[in-house]
């Protein structure tokens, strides 16, 4: 049982939902400790309204609910993880520029709260309760110090500290944005050199448009067309590389050379037991591409003889709603 | 008081005494709670037999006692820290090379521990101590989240976590060996663009030789040979900076600028409150230097609306010292 999880009469342990907000879809689930009873996916409405939004939540966490075959009054509490800034206290979203009507500011776990007839809501960073789910129910069960590393558009990070969630001052693990290259590659929150500037999807496309119109040759904008999608994703690189084209290829290895750098300095500091990679990219790519991050990422480790653990995620995309629904239950 | 720190009577706290174990002297307090009643100070015997260094450290234990005018039944426990890989459990240090009769492995706290009637002894990493002594009793006092950055030889490191030291698997805090440059200045670790290849003494003074011998001016080996001293100290530095030195300018803006890297990637992922820069090198350049770091750290902040708090040491060569009095008080 992970810390501050409700205890109570064996059998009678209350029921805890988890909202993994994003800008494509809803995914929610409902879990009695750490068992996923029932889950719920909805795409994320386009229409641009924050309400539209919070009704297309409610709307899974009531489908989970009938699933499980009970009413509200059985729900400890709900989390959400969500894009953007997060207010943990005041449960307000900001700036979550993906998700339809939430670049200002949306009272998101109020708002939930309140059509739940005043249950305790708890929202948090993404990323962060995606690391947290994978600590308690996935690939970092065992260790007690991880790092979880998100590779999807950008690349998100948190930490576990001796158990624990550490959010710093509110921003801790944003390891997307540790400077590897000095000067190197623009990144989307515009400097130089970060981590995701090599290894977060979005960058990485702006940097295959330009070497396919410097000549370069490559499958993966054809998928993309096939596919019917308007960026490329985590899919489609898997699907490129199964071609063996060169271009994805080349992609990925400035990727995990990112990687390899940021993960170690990061070993160097805080001497972790593990790190797992997450997000689309690092549950689509799974284990080869792990292996080419921890053979580049060993000649910088200060303890080689000591590597920490490399994974990828073992709850894939549903990381982030298990994660939620485990912070609902932890003290507030 | 800090936590663990042992409570009792008012006024009947218990002394702990801390011993800083170095290369070219032994530094010890006599604490009471968090107040500095004695010190005493010896240079490290250079004989090269540990069973020396050993009745050194005990010369200053008796000598730091008989100040306070107490013997060893007043005293809660005594702490070391000492350079080298430690066995804190087994109370061993390994390869303290910088110690004469310590690169092979020395059972130091069992052998203080006999020596004084069996009394408690707890041994760790020389900055991880220093570092603990800034953020109970120094700078780091207001802080719960802070790195201590250690500019000497080499350049290590100590993480405060929620107040606590960190250890990881017990080399937590190795900043030094964060990549700022890939394939940049080699390191003494024998590796390539660690911030200890730009901002530890002892590659400062490698790459000052080198631009030496291809023709640059500079009074730092004059200064030297005047004050007969083998190695370039952080005195001279800062002498020569007195004399507008522009070789040791740009030694101190190269080391600033991969410290700036370092630091901005390590707040990044941790969103610390406080930075400390200790050291000799921290201690002696003080604010002048730390306003050098901030102001090229500034540019690769992400949260960069909410910068750390960046301090040099207020105890100075005093903090290992005050910090292994701390940790005796600790509980095992």
């Amino acid at each position: 049982m992970p810390p501050g999880y409700p205890s109570g009469v064996a059998g009678a342990q209350r029921i805890t939902l988890g909202v993994d907000l994003g800008g494509t879809k809803i995914q929610t689930v409902a879990l009695r400790g750490l068992q996923t009873l029932a889950s719920a996916r909805v795409p994320t409405p386009q229409s641009g309204v924050a309400d539209d939004v919070i009704e297309a939540i409610l709307g899974t966490i009531h489908t989970t609910l009938a699933q499980v075959g009970c009413d509200a009054s059985a729900v400890e509490g709900v989390g959400i993880g969500s894009p953007g800034e997060i207010d943990i206290a005041a449960g307000v979203v900001t700036q979550a520029a993906n998700v339809p009507g939430f670049s200002a500011s949306v009272r998101l776990g109020p708002l939930v709260s309140e059509a739940l007839g005043g249950m305790k809501v708890r929202i948090d960073n993404d990323v962060r309760v995606g690391v947290l789910g994978e600590h308690r129910v996935g690939a970092g069960r065992p260790y007690a110090n991880m790092l979880g590393v998100w590779l999807g558009t950008g690349v998100g990070g948190g930490l576990i500290l001796d158990g624990e969630l550490h959010d710093g001052r509110g921003a801790a693990g944003e390891i997307g944005h540790v400077v590897v290259k000095p000067n190197g590659r623009k990144c989307g929150c515009g400097r130089r050199g970060c981590l995701e500037a090599y290894a977060g999807r979005a960058r990485m496309e702006r940097r295959a448009r330009k070497l396919v119109k410097r000549g370069q040759d490559t499958v993966l904008f054809e998928i993309m067309r096939e596919e019917s999608k308007e960026r490329l994703t985590s899919g489609i690189y898997v699907k490129a590389l199964k071609h063996g084209d060169e271009l994805t290829k080349q992609l990925l290895a400035d990727a995990a050379w990112a990687l390899a750098l940021a993960l170690a300095s990061a070993q160097n500091l805080l001497d972790l037991d593990a790190i797992v990679l997450g997000g689309g990219m690092g549950d689509k790519l799974g284990q080869a591409f792990v292996d080419q991050v921890v053979k580049q990422m060993a000649p910088h480790l200060f303890a080689d003889d000591h590597p920490p653990v490399v994974l990828h995620t073992e709850l894939g995309d549903l990381s982030g709603a298990v994660g939620a629904a485990l912070l609902a239950a932890e003290p507030m």
